[in-house]
């Protein structure tokens, strides 16, 4: 019999499995499958490598690079699928599971680099918010930056979704610039080893920026420092016994937990059999329910329904479920495979018997139920489970127990306040859904439960066709949950990249703030350009290049004229009596589009040039009106340049507009295209 | 001998001290001065009062009552800050140390109140980011939310500043909606029970909002959950033993600490002896030593000066640290008063022996100094004391030992990355300063360091005038830092309120996020108002009011116009056959102020009436371009509306601009000051 050898990587070498190596045995089969694990690992050397080669490597990188290498690393992943496909089967998934984990694992880092290209910058800090008056005449500020820890990543990654576990981790951890070390569940190792082969084979990475451990992980946790953090996705127990660890809490290390979550499904009081939503509600529950065997942390573990439904919601689940196929996941016609290992499977008996104790089970009897194409007694097959809980006020069990399997329990609410009620009995949760038409019913849950949960998914017969479900964390979307679920966060687009950098207040004067940042703040020095700056190109101008246009009259013709040919006579530009009664207005002012367009007329290079369209303008503020016999002139800035597609880049230009006595008049930032 | 009897107040109750009380000493005389503590204090009282009273009334109000609560809480203290200042004495503070901490106290909570008028809406839920596209057609959108927790924070003061400590904590708190539990350190809780006093009898607190407990919280935080919230400021010992209590790791309460710090100061390599930088350096150095007599968590504990420097730093500050007037706190002439507590005397002079050890001292003398006005063998004067270290790098103790009272080391370094390594040896700091006048230098800095530091304040020349000083946490800044210094984050503007409350993912049709955000998104339903939304006043409006505009054409004649009219003949719109070798454009086109000018002439209501002025305009993107012969409409809606002053409030718009095919033109959000 020979088993897949899986192996580690550590400091740039693969290591064969050794002493202490551990048997993987098939889902399927109950057969063994595979070998991994070496106590001989060397885990500081490991560390050091991350820190010393790979963390300066990556920190070398700009976002923009780093994007375009988390895309490169999802087309590799891409070109390879199928064979991820093909050894993923033997964990007990389908291949409509493969696609959440693998598909949805590529899709997650191909978002993180859009996001990486679209948001962050070309740079190497990451501005987090706005600059800061910290003086009244402006020449000492802040500015809140962000950049890479100095340390190592560690991901230790729950057996369920051995490819989506990953990489939903790595994305945001490489684009801030930081090494990773991914330790994966053993149960799936084979899995997550193959799609670390795939990527570091295509060459993309720097060295010391991914390393990876099957087995144990020995005392890596005890050689962490304030520049390291955990990731850890897992069972509540094991969470708080690696929280727990001295060293990691005297060190402050950062730890995000994603651990139990009993998440809820509420149907709205609203949705009544008969309704889109009613229906909508049976389809995603038992679709939750079987997908991946119920082995998801964001799976429905209690369906809560108003009392008068409940009848209805159980015999329409049931019906469901009954036309469930549990088989061989490689038969197409397969809808659940089975649990990871025949542990899990013992696992979630003992919980479904849990349950039992205070629920009726009404679905699924695991001493008896078909199994087509393999052998039920070695497999790891259960059947979907389904429970009643008549009274979930006294009930304690069915609020803090996971059987992380097809397993879920159905529950009666008096009113909506009873429903959040019950649902915040989870004591913190990944997810809860609301399926109604009713946005007060949305509403109240927001208000009522939000403070309990990380995501709250609401779906109804306008969102259905495109929701994208219950169960599907999105790489857009916090993703971790408050309470019984960890306490941890991840993903949510550039919050989840921020969990590996560390936030810093910059004080001091706009010169400073703009050099750091690579963004020019008023205040900073101006730089006079060899020649107009919409005659060079976007690699020639520089940040805080400058000019002055020459002042321009506006007169009262201008605006009455202006007034005609718009259609725009607002009483403030028309009547100087009405416009007196305002409060904000000396009498008849010019239009602000008027100063807008007398600006860029003023301002503007009329020839042909590197500068290709404006394409939009932000945070426009009047800050003084303009009466007629006032002229204005503009100053403009490059405040920030950022590169976006092949053939040219995006200019932002700081605008200021003054009056005859240097007032401020108006300020912007307009956006240009410009060739490179 | 009668002594203070300081209070606690508890569940709508003063609780004088009882058994367990504590005596504290004045730090001047060492006199007994005041007994605080009660073991019978009932802390599940305070947390039911706290939790099922002063939550919900709290969570009622919106951010904006709350923000405006804030602002008259501010007013109060300050209507009673003599009183403040003059029960501060015995703390050991002169009357500059009681500027940090009741001026700078009450100063953050009028910033905090101004930031939830400005920057948080009028309503109940906080809209964290931007909506996310998660979908094709726009059915289904993503927007994260934060809303209140609904549990209690329990604040754990430290003993240096009494009142800004619990302020600091105390605004974002309550502009959150979450009820407080303040628990200030013994050796000064008389100060901030009289801070208390002078709140709650202001009466503008809902009950249940503020309790205090002066003395011990006996199992207080055994009984924590989910939704409460643990702010700690301390010794990293006592952090160490609070974080590692297993029912708050069990039920992942959050833990924000702020504990030790080695934070330092560089002395840039441009900042030679005659610059304005060195002087500075040395006023800050010696300022930050001696201020509120060193008991600051920010103060500069190491002074890195390029090695060919430090001799004249030690000179320069031994000189400063002669003139330093030490005494009674209350005479006017005193710079420096006393620590709190002859037991922190005995603890500042033993972590400066082990200093000792690895450093010489070069100034101040704890067996013979000289102190004015008080007596030094009963009171708790230490004297500055300087020391110098020769060998930073391989010293040890210099980077982890905290003496918290005036004492200081300097150190010399080889380079700026040597610097920046000294920097780093502290292990996580809550701030180092840069004194240079080289943006090169403060870059390097805030790469090299920040990810060790929560803060990195700048100063030089052209800042020094209107900075705020090394040692200040400043409310819109985040205060905390990796590490040593506690891993946590405080203030930081509307970062700080968030501590104090959970964000949530919300996934759901535009209609839905609509309505629980308060803020119109496109796709969610249009209103028909009875009027032209112009003609209506700010209370009148409906969010998602919409009109709708004839279609205007835009003519060739229109383009000529324009651009001879305000100068901007821009080739894209005056030369047809530069246009088309443009990639954005299919020949001449419309000028993208010509459209918003036309749109505004479209869609103005030009009689006087609610709408006051146009105050601005943010996110304008153009879509697509118009050429001659296309014509435009305009969609405009309500999106947004947030009360500004007693006459009037901001109304947000969303245009959106399309062509004769209905196609997107330009976007943009428009805003308005509309009268009530």
């Amino acid at each position: 019999m020979s088993l897949l050898q899986i192996s580690s990587f550590a400091a740039g070498e693969w290591i064969a499995p050794g002493e202490g190596a551990r048997t993987i045995a098939s889902a399927i089969t109950g057969n063994p499958l595979a070998s991994a694990g070496n106590s001989a690992l060397d885990v500081a050397a490991m560390l050091d490598h991350a820190r010393v080669t790979g963390g300066p490597a990556l920190r070398a990188m700009t976002f923009h690079d780093r994007a375009r290498m988390l895309k490169a690393l999802a087309q590799a992943l891409t070109a390879r699928k199928q064979e991820l496909y093909d050894i993923s089967f033997d964990t007990g998934a389908t291949q409509s599971d493969h696609l959440i984990d693998i598909d949805g694992g590529i899709g997650t880092m191909f978002v993180f680099a859009s996001k990486g290209r679209r948001e962050m910058p070309d740079g190497h800090v990451y501005l987090d918010g706005e600059v800061e008056q910290l003086s009244r005449n402006g020449t000492f500020l802040g500015q809140h930056v962000c950049t890479p820890l100095h340390g190592v990543a560690v991901h230790i990654n729950a057996f369920n979704f051995p490819v989506w576990g990953m990489l939903e981790k790595l994305a945001p951890t490489l684009l801030a610039g930081v090494p990773a070390i991914v330790k994966p569940a053993t149960n799936s190792c084979y899995v997550t080893e193959l799609a670390v082969r795939i990527m570091l084979e295509a060459d993309i990475l720097p060295k010391g920026a991914l390393q990876l451990v099957s087995g144990g992980i020995g005392d890596m946790l005890d050689r962490l420092g304030a520049q390291d953090v955990v990731s850890f996705t897992g069972s509540a127990d094991t969470a708080l016994k690696l929280r727990s660890n001295p060293h990691l809490l005297r060190n402050s290390v950062r730890f995000v937990a994603e651990q139990d979550s009993l998440n809820a499904s509420i149907l709205g009081p609203d949705a009544e059999p008969g309704t889109p939503e009613f229906d909508l509600f049976v389809k995603e529950v038992s679709r939750e329910m079987t997908a991946k065997a119920g082995q998801k942390c964001t799976a429905i573990r209690r369906i809560i329904a108003p009392e008068a439904r409940v009848e209805a919601v159980l015999d329409a689940l049931k019906a469901r479920l009954a036309k469930v196929v549990i088989g061989d996941p490689r038969r197409e016609e397969t809808r659940m495979g089975a649990l990871v290992s025949n542990g899990q499977k013992a696992d979630v008996l003992e919980k479904a018997d849990i349950l039992a104790q205070e629920a009726e089970r009404v679905f699924g009897n695991p001493e008896s139920f078909e199994v087509q194409g393999a052998d039920a007694e070695k497999g790891a097959f259960v059947p979907p489970m389904l429970f009643h809980c008549a009274d979930p006020d006294t009930a304690e069990r069915v609020h803090d127990t996971e059987a992380f399997g097809p397993v879920s329990t159905v529950m009666g609410y008096r009113d909506l306040d009873h429903a959040i009620a019950i649902a915040n009995r989870g004591g913190g949760s990944l997810v809860t859904s609301v399926i109604t038409h009713d946005p007060s019913v949305a509403r109240d849950v927001v208000m009522g439960a939000g403070a309990w949960l990380g995501r709250i998914y609401i779906n109804n017969r306008d969102s259905m066709k495109e929701s994208t479900g219950h169960g599907s964390p999105l790489p857009h979307m916090v993703h971790g949950g408050p309470g019984r679920a960890g306490g941890g966060e991840e993903l949510g687009g550039v919050r989840g990249v921020k969990h590996y950098m560390q936030r810093t207040a910059v004080q001091g004067s706009p010169e400073m703030l703009s050099q750091i940042g690579g963004t020019w703040i008023p205040g900073a020095k101006e730089i006079e350009g060899p020649a107009h700056p919409f005659t060079r190109k976007f690699g020639e101008l520089s940040i805080g290049e400058t000019i002055y246009t020459d002042p321009r009259e506006v007169t009262l013709d201008d605006i009455e004229h202006f007034a005609h040919f718009t259609g725009d006579t607002f009483y403030a530009h028309m009547d100087d009596d009405a416009a007196k009664r305002n409060p904000f207005f000396p009498g008849r002012v010019a239009h602000g589009y008027l100063l807008l367009s007398f600006a860029a007329g003023l301002f503007v290079e009329p020839n042909e040039g590197p500068v290709l369209a404006n394409t939009g303008l932000d945070g426009l503020r009047f800050m003084k009106p303009v009466s007629a016999g006032d002229s204005i002139k503009v100053r403009l800035t490059v405040k920030k340049k950022t590169p976006r597609t092949d053939e040219y880049g995006e200019v932002r230009w700081h605008v200021t507009l003054t009056n005859q006595d240097a007032d401020k008049v108006a300020e912007y930032e307009l956006l240009t295209m410009n060739a490179y």
